[in-house]
């Protein structure tokens, strides 16, 4: 066996080992980061937790919101709180259709159960929404919405696309997914490329989990000192000890980042070197 | 779910992960310290890709000397080389076993035909053995030389226990382990247990893997080290500077270290905090 033939399961949890591991991303948990309630061992441990979901993606037979439900539940029994759920929101579907094309297939299909079980997971998470949502996951009567109206699981998505990047690789065919993939392809193999391709999607697009924390301003702040670091006027140790220093951190692109390197991964980008 | 009724095939991954990331390890890969081909990540990796052969363990049907082989061809599909050699000879028992009262059961059941198939997984990693060893793995006489004494896999481990400390937990009934298990009790929950236990095993036992590379003179320097960072006379950071400058590592404790973990973890020790 070579490190290209691994499982879909498996090369997922790949994704997410590599992601975290990566050093130095801005913001973000990483080798030498943790924050004071998550830490690594936190995500390294999601990432062993999100096998059976993984597996159950896989068979492609069961139905995505369940799956989405599935890896929540089974990651939620460490005290480090969500980890993964935009993660969970992409690699799902991608490890269930095999790639973009198939995920997109499979995301059409979802239906009002998938949409009530991702709510039920969504519950499980301490994410938060914009206020005034009218799908706030906190309020009783969104299920009873849901079903009354009849909203597929791509539904809710597209209802969330505009605050919400991970949301909006379901409607957009994964466009920044994708864009990382090929980052990582062109940069080469090893984990400087993983760093590399989260700072260039962080130069290029506003993190809307920055966003929703601190308002468009500080999203759009950070991209200019991602392009700095990219144009090698800044470091990205600096900048990554003022992303902590203000708690700023970019969730929504390390979530695509992993989409990207689960994308890569199947198309002979190795991490290996 | 809680992390505690975890499956002993994800407890075992976790003990990995655990060890692996727990920082500062003197001389091991760790957080914060690769080696120049062997890096935080393949160590990780190897945690991901031993899943198979765990829950082939957990099944607890098939055979132990197999299930090893398993393990090892699994992981060695990076470029990392043997990360985990030691530890899946401990991990196996105890998980195939539940317990180290099992493990022992399962490993006296073991006969020629584990011996072999552990030497073919020995033949795939690059673990030196002793020169002049009657048994070396290199040469192809060893293996008829095991089915013509008929010897089990138990055998193998009490001809190796002098010069292992690996193997040698087979024939004390995982002493170091259980003993280690009990330090990490003792010192309470999280990351810091880890490293305390660790410097308390290479403060009190002569490292066999350093002493196959270094000799024993260098095997009791490093535990007479390891007893002034536990006094409190010098830092764990300035050992780990030392034993990475000298190319000194005692990847032999870290297995134990792993398999420490293990049973702890098993026995309401949390990671957690």
């Amino acid at each position: 066996m070579t490190c290209l033939q691994i499982p879909a399961a498996e090369r997922a949890q790949l994704a997410m080992m590599l992601e975290v591991c990566a050093y130095p991303k801005p913001g973000n948990v990483d080798r030498c980061h943790d924050y004071p309630d998550t830490r690594l061992e936190h995500f390294l441990a999601s990432t062993i937790f999100a096998r059976s979901a993984f597996e159950e993606a896989e068979l492609g037979t069961g139905r995505i919101g369940e799956i989405i439900k599935h890896a929540v539940r089974d990651t939620n029994c460490h005290l480090g709180g969500n980890t993964h759920f935009g993660a969970f929101i992409l690699l799902i579907p991608l490890i269930y259709g095999k790639d973009i094309h198939g995920a997109q297939k499979a995301i059409e299909k979802t239906d009002t159960s998938d949409a009530v079980a991702f709510y039920k997971a969504f519950a499980m998470t301490s994410v938060r929404m914009n206020a005034a949502d009218e799908l706030d996951v906190n309020d009783p009567h969104t299920l009873t919405l849901i079903r009354d109206r009849g909203m597929t699981l791509l539904d809710i998505m597209q209802h969330s696309a505009a605050s919400d990047m991970v949301a909006r690789e379901w409607v957009t065919g994964f466009r920044l997914s994708r864009r990382g993939a090929d980052i990582l392809k062109e940069t080469g193999p090893g984990r400087q490329a993983i760093v590399r391709t989260f700072l260039t999607l962080l130069a290029t697009e506003p993190d809307t989990f920055i966003i929703k924390k601190h308002g468009a301003g500080v999203a759009q702040e950070i991209m200019n000192s991602a392009r700095d670091v990219l144009d090698g006027k800044r470091s990205a140790e600096d900048l990554d000890g003022e992303c902590i220093s203000r708690g700023i951190n970019p969730g929504s692109i390390a979530d695509i980042l992993i989409a990207s390197l689960f994308i890569a991964l199947g198309e002979r980008w190795s991490w290996d070197y």
